[in-house]
């Protein structure tokens, strides 16, 4: 074997040999699936549209701050295997990704600088399966979005069967449904809509959840685990028997992933995007209380979105395309202007009907005349919108299952555009959402950005993404974002709000803020993982939990 | 204080003395909320209608065989907290029941005998809230059905709000979640339509889940954990942030539930219940084949059952009615006699329609016209039905969340009838259900018994229920049945079938079932449960977990 070159960054006290040992001890996964992390020219591609395994694209600290110290890319669940029982001899910190976009929530980079990323999505994706008459598909991690409704329209099933799609489909189905991110068709709340995981657990060992934990019956001898056929309601009924344990993995460090199934919505046999505009700022009071009611009634059954109008405006321009100053906040007036501009509102309304004919008017019907309560709220469908670049042209495709990549024009806002999610949930009340927007709004301001944001709607609850937009390239900025999303965070926790998925710089204060009783949701966990992960070899410090080895004090940032 | 009672049985490896200085520790919950089972004149009342906490009123082992050392109530959370302490300190099994029914799997009997049951519902039983706005419940483990429903009834809130209620209205909302209960609504999936869940764990910590774990904002100092206001979005949201947790609670012995948020139905606007009669004990796969996609594509918008003739001729009637020989299964010819009788078919399907008009207009064509490709199918809403007793009269309330006792009548299909559910997880698909029919039929017949039995529909599966009725006072027959469901359970696992819940007495036996992998799953949760319970006094043995202390291969039944 070739020298092992030695890593920009260690794992927290390993030494150079025995990060060599894990390296040796992975060499089965074969040379060409190993990549140490020993030069800058690895990580300093800034093209966050290129797939990157090393470090965070959007870094709002620098750019190494978090940083892998190797990748390793298994090429099957043995080789998984073979790396968790390397990493607990070598005692190396693992940090598991799918495809590595988890974009605006910190990227493939790892928590804790020096752990070896395990890019399971490299050659582990294939779509095991796609069951027609149970509507579900068995997937591995490095399947995306994107592959995965290339393969229903190749093989004619795009009229039989969609899957839900988050706003970009270049993430992968397994990786997104682990963090809980969600999508906008009906099947909108990915963790709802799995059924059924594959994982390596810390141990080494091959566990499958729910009815995947019953053998089929044609298991045969001597075939290693996860190589055994599924059993055949392993991806129809996720409870199977005893404790439910699928949720305490996902946003989580006690399993890597292997294959998950997922539900598949079948065709409704009938789709109707649109498009309603709303006027005034001061309107997202009436809206989110008009909403209330008819997405708790089913009226409304998909996750609909509440857009800013910046959020619209940034998709089609560049800041500097609607302003000669782009180094502060945008004002009413501009504002303004760029709605007449776009013939948008200053929210934006976007949903969409299911279902043959008669069941589409009798619900947009319901939507038509509970909006029209707005002065001035406009509707449209996708034919009426002529413009050359319609977002609702793109919602179409979004909230039918179909991937894009058309909203990443909006990280272009600013030059050399990155960006941060803050994700705090609201109720969905007219009330809570205008506070919760006034104060995000305000805090933007203060650090010189503009709010651009959007609320998404579930079915009791909003998740509201704030996309803070800044420079890369300007150190400054990216100070005023980290003090952003620290005082957001605290300023939200102070009025009772908290967010449901984070980039990894502010774990520790998220988890911190869920308190309640001295900590004891954090403490039950780390007891938990201090049990499954007696070497603490996975994911430390992942939402806030870190395993006994660490001392958390010492890795607050 | 007055002498404590000798127990009729003490917990394993616990002395006298240890037991009585438990029964002291707990003194401040009050002497009336504290009961030794020192005499069999505490257990003998066979009358199953009365709620009972010390032991299971359907016993198919010995009446005593799974028998409570006492019954401690908690007053509120507090107490809890006491008990748990006492318990970790002398060593005492605790097991937890709400209102104890848990009709057919084992009522309030611990599996380990011996144990000190918590009755967390005599006492603790209120509602706590009713959220109209958010359509959602706050509840102690005391409130049932029943009691839910009438509170809607009387603060006039029925036309509203409903709550998805199982077969029986007696219940705890709490504790039948906490099972994974299903009832037959569109929010049937009671596990998914809680929300946020307050526990003590065998710490004696109070934990909240999801969004509780984060602090209301008025929290003030020096309030206990427990008596906090919530968090605005604790029954909005259920994830939170980090890992889910809720899930490693249910079926489960990590936590004692304290409080539950249930998410409610909107009303939908119009409501239609109907009856589908189909003819033939074939049909069943032909049924099974049409249900798949109507309920794939929300045709079928609830939780809709296929029961067999029996299950209704059972609430209609005694056995005795319809046979002169009641200790052998009837005959086909008997059987068609019945389904004449009682003017059903072998199958009949209850199903309803939610939503305005003509929304249920145009599912009902949809369901009529697939159901009509059974020949001699027939089609009835409750007017039709003008028998003095119709199920579907019964089924019209259960449907829109109306809590009945409806169902109980079933029980006496013999003398001294008693009952125990065997729960495999079907596919929907008409071989899978046709098969698994035929199995269960068979092995019923060769135990001496009918079958008696219903398919519930679920999204993707269907928890097919077989209610082994029998007399428990026929040590034979009691002898037939334990042949009869652990056969059933080997039978099934061979096939790959599995149970979603089960009778205390099957538990490790199907837990041993879900064997992947050396059964991993059931080591996986017994990690969790040595590290979460070291001493482990939680419900040792529920769902086939055990924690170090108890000797699996011993407490084998």
């Amino acid at each position: 074997m070739v020298a092992i070159a030695k890593p920009l960054v260690l794992p927290p006290n390993v030494s150079n040999h025995a990060f060599n040992n894990f390296i040796t001890a992975c060499r089965d996964v074969g040379g060409e699936n190993i990549e140490v992390i020993s030069s800058a020219s690895q990580i300093n591609d800034g093209n966050y549209m290129k797939p990157n395994y090393t470090h965070d694209p959007h870094h709002i600290l620098k750019q190494d701050f978090f940083l892998a110290s190797a990748v390793v890319a298994p090429r099957n669940v043995a080789d998984v295997q073979t790396i968790v029982k390397a990493a607990n001899k070598y005692l190396v910190p693992l940090w598991p990704i799918s495809i590595g976009r988890n974009s605006g929530y910190g990227g493939a980079a790892p928590r804790v600088s020096g752990s070896v990323v395990v890019n399971m999505g490299k050659n582990m994706n294939k779509i095991l399966e796609v069951n027609v008459e149970g509507a579900y598909a068995l997937v591995e991690p490095g399947v995306t979005f994107h592959d995965f409704h290339t393969y229903l329209v190749e093989n004619n099933l795009r009229d039989k069967l969609w899957l839900d799609v988050p706003d970009l489909g270049g993430g992968s189905v397994l990786g997104n449904t682990m963090e809980r991110g969600v999508g906008y068709t009906p099947y909108g709340d990915h963790f709802m809509m799995h059924c059924g995981i594959e994982l390596v657990l810390p141990s080494g060992e091959v566990i499958r959840t729910g009815m995947g934990a019953l053998p089929h019956p044609h298991e045969k001898g001597g075939v290693p685990p996860q190589d055994q056929p599924w059993n055949d309601s392993a991806q129809l009924f996720n409870y199977g028997f005893g404790p439910y344990v699928d949720g305490i993995f996902t946003q989580s460090n006690l399993g890597i992933a292997t294959k998950m199934g997922m539900w598949l919505m079948p065709n409704p046999g009938g789709y109707q995007s649109y498009l309603i505009t709303i006027p005034r700022e001061d309107d997202l009071k009436q809206a989110v209380d008009i909403i209330r009611p008819l997405r708790l009634n089913m009226v409304l059954q998909n996750v609909p979105t509440i857009r800013h109008i910046l959020l619209d405006a940034a998709v089609l321009g560049h800041k500097s395309d609607y302003t000669s100053d782009i180094n502060k906040p945008l004002t009413d007036a501009e504002l303004d202007a760029i709605a007449k501009k776009l013939d948008l509102g200053r929210w934006n309304f976007y949903g969409a009907l299911y279902g043959p004919q008669p069941i589409r008017d009798a619900m947009w019907a319901v939507v038509k005349e509970s909006f029209s309560a707005i002065p001035g709220a406009k509707f449209y469908f996708p034919e009426d919108r002529k413009e050359a670049n319609s977002i609702l042209h793109t919602r179409h495709k979004t909230m039918q299952g179909i991937p894009t990549y058309d909203e990443l024009k909006w990280l272009d806002w600013l030059p050399n555009g990155s960006h941060l999610f803050f994700s705090p949930i609201s109720r969905v009340n007219g009330d809570d959402a205008t506070r919760q927007f006034a104060l995000t709004k305000a805090r933007c301001h203060e650090a010189g950005l503009d709010f651009i944001g959007t609320f998404t709607i579930g079915m009791r609850e909003m998740h509201h993404i704030v996309c803070i937009v800044f420079n890369r390239e300007d150190d400054e900025q990216k100070k005023k974002v980290v003090w952003l999303i620290k005082t957001l965070i605290d300023d939200c926790a102070k009025q009772g709000w908290g967010e449901y998925r984070t980039h990894l710089a502010a774990m520790d204060q998220i988890m911190d803020t869920y308190s309640f009783n001295n900590n004891v949701f954090r403490r039950f966990n780390e007891t938990i993982k201090n049990a499954v992960d007696p070497n603490g070899i996975l994911a430390p410090g992942k939402s806030g939990i870190w395993p006994k080895q660490y001392d958390r004090r010492q890795w607050k940032l």
